[in-house]
């Protein structure tokens, strides 16, 4: 170990590991057509808008709100998920409600079972914890069209004396994949044999295209034992505003709102204002939105089904396509030296799969993120690249 | 220890002590007069609304920001403390810049300085670091009138091995002192003995009123050991807004963005918007807010300067009065009992002392932070009350 200097970053921050989203960003031009972040190009939704402006208006004032959120914004949560406002708290996005949950639920020392792939920021937190991410598997499609699946088998091999909680992200990041109830039935079982607690990752729950979309906290079973977390982000295209929140017993989320407070305060007010407004009519604005997305669906499905030897796994939620390149390895070292070979001769940039864990090589996250003209050009730049490259 | 249940808050979330302020908040009344909470009455600053408004124009965006914040808004806080803009990063308010700036520098097991008395979060987030704080206390003033000050010899006293950093609030919360460039100098040169890092939280900079205003962060020995926090919920009046900065070398900003990023994604971008705006007539929105709070300052002085026994501090900064009531102890058991005795006969809410550590027992600290006539109300049931239970 080094010296320890004045201005030393503590150990909790150098676990936290730098993303490879960011660091292939790094290599965009101006006019790089971006498959890469999971943000949608919509406008703030007109509801959320009308909400925020309210903070603007001549005169207007902006205090502190309660540190758990606005009476008013718990309350529309609350009647929007089926729960009571007190089991609500408002945060700044889904990344605060991921940070104040396993910071207020996990101890040094403990392991938390985090998806592979899955959302790297998961395995980060849980190392700013002092704990260890203890990846599982989730299993690649057997074929094209199919999705990927939970695999309990493996799962349970990983849970042992100091495994404390499950984190699960249902639609799933980079995947694309809606798990089943089945699946979802077996997670809470061993859940449950086994005492843990569980997280669920819900920020893609607007976008689902095909299935049944079950929620793991919605099981009898599940009550008491976890969080759920979502917010606006992608459904009122609010990225950049940070609102989210974390659903809890109500215990819980009084326990926790001191870590919250003393994080952050509270979630920013326009925001919170923006929400109040946004969930009163989030139907009328997720069937545009969806809309959207589901044309832009069609078009990766029409573009990319068809090429030999690649597969597409299921495409059903979120907004990612995740595909499988592994006939395509023998010309690249990796999945990474293939997307920054993309990025290089098609200014095209896409996220290897090993961005998200070891268990994503081989595959691509294709963010249908962006309209026409840029999404067919940048599919047939791949396509083209493809074959190309077709060893 | 209690059984572990999978809901069971972390060490870290339990050793957030529930602050005293929002205790005693909990019985006001529609009609209390409230100088308890730390907040400014003064309607968003019209730059800031200006700024924000462009989030909200029809059709636009709200894309993440980088983590660190735009560049713009880099660039405007750079501008406005001297220093480069690699030098700033962008958080959702003060509070976000002191977390960021603690847990990414303590350690587990090291103590850090924190004034007493002194804003309770302060050692609220070093115990969520599981380090432990060490409380340096403040020397009362000699007479009335006269500021608390910086006791060198009792903090040379308490620094040890263990210790790691000194939190410094200038303008103080709750004493209101400036503290003197002497003072600051003896400080610096204990910090540079002691090869510790400093944290400086400068959210009051904009309020003082009488000595010059020096910073820690400053003075040449203190280059590259320490981090200055700010914002503008103060100055601007965008406390629910959630927008503030930390200035620290480049090389420790690169180092802790990404637990930043963990945290909170970025700052908001309305909020930073906002900034761009506001800092550039800052000037001109402080002169008027200042104005609004000399005028305070002196109601304040002109009201409870001539009550005998009654020990106003020099205020010098900030906008709070901390005042010596140890006189009327007698008649109640502590000043909590005096503050609740108050809220409960006269519907005027003060914080008292102990609520920022035991140094500031025998003390209310009175934020006047309300125009008039509820200012001069206050400030007389306040007189009356004293008058009353005059032993």
């Amino acid at each position: 170990m080094s010296e320890r200097r004045p201005l030393s970053p503590s150990a909790r921050a150098g676990a936290i590991e730098p993303t490879l989203i960011r660091a292939l960003r790094a290599g965009m031009g101006p006019e790089t057509i971006d498959f890469g972040l999971g943000q949608t190009d919509l406008s703030v939704s007109e509801a959320a808008a009308r909400g925020a402006s309210a903070a603007l208006t001549q005169g207007a004032r902006a205090p502190y709100t309660p540190n758990a959120g606005l009476s008013e914004a718990r309350a529309a949560v609350a009647a929007h998920v089926g729960c009571a406002p007190a089991e609500v708290m408002l945060t700044c996005g889904v990344q605060e409600a991921l940070a104040v949950s396993l910071l207020g639920l996990v101890e040094p020392g403990d392991e938390v079972l985090v998806p592979d792939p899955g959302f790297p920021a998961y395995a980060n937190l849980v190392r700013a914890c002092g704990a260890t991410p203890v990846a599982y598997p989730l299993s690649p499609p057997a074929a094209s069209g199919e999705p990927w699946a939970l695999d309990l088998e493996a799962i349970a091999e990983r849970i042992g004396p100091s495994s404390r909680l499950i984190l699960l992200n249902n639609p799933s990041n980079p995947t694309g994949t809606l798990h089943s109830a089945d699946e979802l039935r077996g997670l809470a079982e061993l859940i449950v044999r086994h005492d843990l607690a569980w997280l669920e990752d819900a920020i893609y729950e607007d976008y689902h295209w095909s299935g049944v979309f079950e929620t793991l906290g919605s099981l009898e079973s599940m009550q008491a034992r976890g969080v759920r977390v979502s917010g606006l982000s992608k459904s009122h295209h609010l990225m950049g505003w940070r609102i989210g929140w974390m659903v809890a017993p109500a215990d819980l989320i009084v326990a926790l709102t001191p870590l919250h407070q003393h994080l952050v305060t509270c979630a920013p007010l326009p925001a919170q204002l923006a929400l109040i407004e946004a969930l009163k009519t989030h139907d009328e604005a997720m069937a545009q939105a969806r809309a959207v997305f589901a044309e832009r669906r069609e078009t990766v499905q029409r573009l990319l089904g068809p090429v030999e030897g690649l597969g597409l796994s299921a495409m059903q939620g979120a907004f990612y396509a995740f595909v499988n390149v592994r006939p395509w390895l023998s010309c690249f070292g990796s999945t990474r030296e293939l997307a920054e070979a993309l990025l290089r001769e098609q200014d095209v940039l896409v996220i290897p799969g090993e961005g998200f864990g070891q268990g994503g090589a081989g595959f691509l996250r294709i963010a249908y993120t962006c309209g026409e003209p840029q999404l067919s050009e940048g599919l047939t730049r791949l396509v083209r690249f493809l074959e190309t490259h077709r060893s």
